[in-house]
Parts: structure tokens; sequence; C-alpha cells
């Protein structure tokens, strides 16, 4: 048996008790537990709130931060797919454990990952002992051979530590046809997994989906039948009224990219209009080549920052909303029972350093977290109840970040 | 005589060499320095890089970070403004220290402030080590004998240790009248001092200007003959064109503090119309109850990215332009000789931990600093040729979070 006990921890209404994790959940929560744990962590100073979850991300992409900057947007892609083919199975398991040592250093255990070789990106989620949620991405260019093999995977894949769960991942309407959405939909619907695309991410992509199709890229997903609440859509950045009820209508998961979409110039995510129509939204920082970061925390912030200046209104995303995004509306998406601190949910947290200079003084915290935290605030981090960080400490670190920086040659 | 021989240190560009600092300048630079020093700190695997200039705060609201959240501007002004209305000389003091530790740890070494009780804020700044502009503040509702009491402060100001300057700070147009700009016009050139002053923050601000001057704010003060190039105007969010030709002829510092805006709602700062009229455009954080953080590194990702979504071109503001927003042209708006590496200049630096997550692998190292950089991988901090931070520890640390946790009752 696994267990932890957490002495004396304050929590974010301000009140202090103490936590005892056991397999994986956290078991109690009480003003005094007198248990014997394996592991007992003095909650002096820090405040316990629940880890982060990246609703959408391309982790291996870490290995592509700050590459091929200052262009425009076709040029900068063109020269990322370039340097992207070149990468191997070890330069993905390499990535991804780089993206996710800078995850859990800011704070989150989960990720929705959308990228190639996903044996790889298992092997790195596996090796770091958080949780993902690995997309096994379909594109009209795959050839027959990987697309059946990715089938055949899917089919195959037994969930065996429950950590990782899969998405059958259609890149976007204008990489995938709609007999490809259909049968990613198909076999998602056949083995319970979720369906992660990219949708109106760009003016573009409208714009060329209603000169091509007639009609919007949301109901053209709508059309194919590709949506309902087992669906991830990354971006959405450009939707009408009509489509933000649609995506309502069918329970769609929205995920949020605020650095990546003001980065690229995509445009402004329609906060007042996804809340308005009642969507789930969700928070993800996109791949670290069109971020630069993963840090959750900075991503809150300027979620929030956002929606306040392009709805001319300082209340618009308060901290305590944009702070569910990025736990409770993105663990729920992806069917977690996490992202609050409660009996019998799933033990993933984060205790943070009350002395660190960001956060006094301490005014309020869920605030401070959203506006003006530093990653260095999170002292620990605990993931299906087991300690992947402690004292800023990560074992591995050394040697993840010697074999990444081997990548630039 | 303070020597400190950096050996084996990589540049901005790439090439390694050492740097000999001493008498609070950059020596020599050069492949190999045989010179003894007093402290000598090893390179390896870190890259120097200029430290940063915040050319607009008000330090002592570090204590306010937080404080009265989730409402709309005029109440929150409200309620901050009944706050400070109750802070001591000595919380000023405790407060300003606190943003001092901030921004040090985030690599800030010069602060531009405008803020009450400068007494406390220039003792702080001593106490600290650090740079700084300390602003005289005025607004019509100063009692006459406090005002009086500044100007009798700036006239007999002894600049004794170069590392502080004052500004004459008339608050805004909305708070200090047409004689009280002359009058803080005529004090701050008569002394050879800046005139840092609010400008164009709000539209509300340019709204009222027009219906009670008929002018527009910037018509205005280049009306009453107080902008030329000592001058500081903060924010100009909400200028027209003429505005800009205006503020760039006069050759008017102007400092953006973009998290402040969009977390006010204040508006979107003319990007494309500043650079084109030829500016000098400097960065600032504004306090840390608009922002809520003092990090520069985060304001450079923020100025860049809203820039980019807000001119619909992700090639606007590159990291290299606002790198230098941050550093050489903040530095300039003070008239100091500081924001690069090179013989001759103050010894203000950064030493940068390259192994540090967020900036592997280095693909472009000012565009990870950027988009990328958290705060954590600054390692050391050197101004005026003196170790601020090494190792990420500060001496004084444990003792300014205690006194400034003792703020809230």
């Amino acid at each position: 048996m696994n267990t932890i006990l957490i002495k004396n921890i304050t929590l974010i209404d301000g009140s202090q008790k103490d936590i005892l994790i056991s397999n994986g959940k956290f078991d109690r929560i009480a003003a005094n537990i007198a248990d014997k744990a394996e592991i007992t962590i003095d909650g002096k100073d820090k405040t316990i709130i629940p880890a982060f979850y990246n609703a959408h991300t391309h982790a291996a992409m870490a290995l592509l931060r700050s590459y091929s900057e200052g262009k425009s947007l076709q040029s900068w892609l063109n020269e990322v797919w370039k340097k992207e083919a070149t990468l191997t199975n070890e330069d993905i398991f390499n990535g991804s454990r780089l993206a996710i040592l800078e995850m859990i250093r800011s704070g989150t255990v989960f990720f929705a990952d959308m990228y190639w070789k996903h044996k790889s990106v298992i092997a790195a989620v596996k090796d770091m002992g958080v949780r993902a949620n690995v997309g096994i991405t379909f594109m009209d260019t795959l050839d027959s051979k990987t697309c059946e093999e990715n089938m055949e995977f899917i089919k195959s894949f037994a969930n065996d530590d429950k950590m990782i769960s899969l998405s059958v991942s259609p890149h976007a309407i204008y990489t995938c046809s709609e007999r490809m959405y259909e049968k990613c939909y198909e076999i998602a619907h056949s083995n319970g997994l979720n369906l992660h695309t990219h949708l109106c991410e760009t003016q573009k992509e409208v714009a060329d989906c209603i000169s091509k199709y007639g009609i919007s890229p949301v109901e053209l997903l709508d059309k194919l039948g590709v949506l309902d609440k087992h669906t991830i859509a990354a971006h959405c950045v450009h939707i009408t009224p009509s489509n933000a009820d649609i995506l309502a209508t069918r329970e769609v998961n929205v995920v949020h990219n605020p650095c990546s979409n003001m980065k690229l110039a995509s445009g402004v995510f329609p906060y007042r209009l996804c809340k308005t129509a009642g969507i789930n939204i969700a928070l993800g920082t996109d791949g670290a080549a069109s971020n630069n970061s993963l840090s959750m925390l900075q991503e809150m912030k300027f979620a929030s920052l956002l929606a306040k200046v392009s709805t001319d209104n300082p209340t618009s995303l308060p901290a305590q909303e944009v702070f569910q995004w990025a736990t409770t509306n993105s663990a729920t998406a992806f069917g977690l029972k996490a992202g609050v601190i409660a009996e019998g949910y799933d033990a993933d947290c984060l205790l943070v350093d009350m002395n660190h200079v960001s956060l006094v003084p301490n005014n309020d915290i869920v605030s401070s977290l959203v506006y003006a935290a530093d990653n260095e605030c999170i002292n620990t981090v605990i993931c299906n109840g087991k300690v992947l960080m402690q004292n800023r400490i990560i074992e591995k670190e050394e040697e993840i970040i010697a074999k990444a920086k081997k990548f630039i040659k």
C-alpha cells in the first residue's frame, strides 16, 4: 500500500488540515489524522492545490522550442514540418520526456497529446509517472500501412496502468477528408475513446471550408456526426454564435490555447460567446514550438488577460474561473475524477510554497496563482499518489536535459 | 577596487569569452583574461545577457498584489485607494523591498517608480543595491505643505551613490491641473530631471480631456510645453496617429505596460503606430496590484504576443525587438549607459542557466528568453559590478518575506 500523509497543510479556503493519500486517491481530509504513512510531508507554509491538466499539446515539439522564429505563418510551418520529418523514435521519446519534465516543474500532471510515433510518447509518459491522453493522429497523407497499424494499435491497446488513455486524432478538416473523420469517429466510438481534433484555428481554415463544402467547419463535423461529449476541439477561435450553440448542444469540450493563438496571430478566442453558450472550456498550452512554454500557470494568466482586454471588461474570466478551466474542466473533458482536493478523487496535487516572493503577501491565493505566480513557487508535485517532485528536485532531470541538448546539431 | 572575473561565459551571439568587471563597469571582454579578481565566477553552461530595466512601476504596491480582485475598474480603484491611504513609511519600505526582491529574482536591476513616501522607497533601493529612478509624485489634491516639501527635496537631493535618480511625476492629466504640469516641468527642467507621467491610459481619460480642454491629452501636454526627450509617458494606449507624431517629434519615451493594460481592460497598445512613428518604446510592469507580477521576462512575452495578435501578424514585435525595449530602450530613457554587454558600459547583467528546462534545447536564446524562460533560469544577477544574487540565493530574502507577510492583518 502506497501512502502519503501531509500534515498541517493549508487548503485554498485557508483552513488547515491533514491529508491522507492511499492507493492513488485522497483517502481522508481531516483536522488531525494519526495514521502512519510511508511518507510524511510537513505542510508548514504551504498550500495544497489541484495539479494542472493540459488539455491540448504536442509534447515532443519541446525539441523545436524557439526553432525558426520570426517568420510568417506559412514559412514557419514549412520549416517546422521539414524538421519534424527528421524526428526519430528516440527524438520523440527524449522530446516528450523534456516536455513532461517542464510540465512537472510547472505543476502539470496530465497532458492530452497529439503527435506522431505514439509508442515513444507512451514510453515517455510511463517513464515519468504522469498521466496522459495520447492522440493517435490521422491525416489523409498518412500511408495506408501506417493508417492500418494505427487502427490495430487502438483496437489492441491494453490500458494496463490506467494512467494512459488514447484519443483518435484526425488532425484537422484541411488535412482529413470527410471519410477520414467518419472512420476516426467509428473507431473512437466503438472503443470508448475520445476524438481529439483541431477546429477553427484560423480564418483561412474557415474560409477554405466554406468555399469547399459550403458550410463552416463546425457544421461540417456536425453533419458528419462526429461531435459529442467525447469530442475535444482545440482552438475554436473563429466560430459563429450558431457554431457555439452546436458545440454546446453536442457537449463538445473546447480547448483554449491563448499563447499559441496570440503568437501565431491566429486570432482572439471568443470567450463571451463560448461562456454564454455554456460550453465546457478547458485550457491547453499547444506545443512548445508555438508557445514556447508549457506552463499552465502562465497560460491561465494569458487566457484571463486576453479575455479581459478583448471584452473591454476587467471582470471577464476571473481567476477562479480560469483556474477551473486548467483543473476540473480539463480533467472532466478526459473523463478523470480529478482536479479538486476532495476525498475519493485522484491524488494529483501541488504543494505551493507560500513564502515564495511571487505569492507574498497572501491577499488572495487563487488570484496570485493566476496573475502572479512563478513556476518556482511549486515545491512538490504529487500524481496518482506518488511524489514526482519535492523541493523542486526531480531525480531524472540531469539525464533528460543532457539528452535533449544533444538534439541541436 | 571591486572586481569580478567571469570565465568562459557564453555571449548572446554564441561566442565564449572571459569578462572582467571593475568599478561597476565592464572593463574587458576578451578570449582569455589572466587578471586576478576578488570574485571569480565559472561561466560554464551559462549565457550572459543584459539585466532588465523596468521603466514604469509602483514598487510598494507589491503589498497589494491580488488585493480586491475581480471588480470593475472603479470599485477596484476605490478599494485600492482606501488601502493605500493606510500605508505607513514602514509599509512602503517593506513593500518596496519585497518588490525589489521579486525584481532581482526575475533579473531586473533598475526600476522607475512612481509612488508616495519617496524617502522610504529610496531607503529600500539603497538597502537592496539596485538602481532606481524614484518619482516624486504630484497631484492637485496634495496638500501644499507636502507639495512644498517635495519641491525642496528635489532641489536638495544629493545623488550620493549614482544609483538613484529622481523624476518629477505629475500623476496624470485627470489629477493634475495645467499649472501643476507647468510647475513640475519647471522644476524637472531646472534640476536636469525626467518628468514621468501617466498618459492616455484609458478611453475615459481621453474623452474627458477632449470634453474639458477641446484637445487630446497629448496635445494638451504639448501645448503646455512639457514634452521633450526627458519625458517618460506611461501607457499611451489611446493615441491617434497625429499624437504619435507629436510624441516622436518631441522624443518622448513611451512605456508600454501590456499586462496592466490587458488586466484592467484599458485597451491594446498601438504597436504599429508607435513603431512607425519612430518612438523610443520602453517596457514596464506597472504595479503588482494590476499585473500582478514584476517579471520583465513575462512582460516581454505579453508585449510581443499582444502585438502579434492585435496586428494579425506573427512577425510583429519579434523577440529581439522587445528584448531591446526591456534593456537598452528602458536604460536609454533614463539616461543610463547600460543595457548591453560591452566594454565601458554599466556592469549590470544576468547569468542564465542554459540547463534550465525552459531554455532546452537552445535553438535561439533570445526567442527562448522572451517566449519560454522561467524566472528560475536566472542564476546570477550583477548590478553595478556587485553580485546581488548567485545560484538564486539572496541573503536578505527570508527577512524581507517575513516582514511583508506581516502586512496581512
